[in-house]
């Protein structure tokens, strides 16, 4: 079964791959980007065939390893 | 308008990240891991209001830096 978590900053903390990449693209030309927040993605493939099961495992691997929980938030989707 | 670029690597490529991930991932007790991909999540704030021509502006960023498709895919959603 596969699970996508993703890591994002949490509002208010500082992004400094972000502004790099807003920064990069005024810099191309590109107009309008008020604001670029970099994260993560992770697809996991598990085992697991529950669909509950996978997902709970997942959020047990993010809160555990993938995100840094107080800098970062995190979604697990089943994918 | 806010935009979703999320950056994978292709399937095929080597990715040492997510090889690392689930071998830690394996190393805290988690079981039945079986692969780990890891890629990019970027959100983009962007002062266009069309839905078509944000995602087009998107695209067009991701072609042009966010992401390497030699080796990388990526999707382009609203969000």
């Amino acid at each position: 079964m596969k699970v996508r978590v993703t890591v994002m900053p949490k509002a208010g903390v500082l992004d400094p791959q972000g502004k790099a990449i807003a920064q990069a693209l005024a810099g191309l030309g590109f107009e309008g980007v008020a604001e670029v927040r970099a994260g993560k993605v992770l697809m996991l493939d598990l085992a697991e065939t529950n669909p509950a099961a996978a997902r709970a495992a997942g959020e047990a691997m993010a809160r555990r390893l993938l995100a840094n929980t107080v800098i970062e938030s995190f979604t697990v989707e089943l994918a």
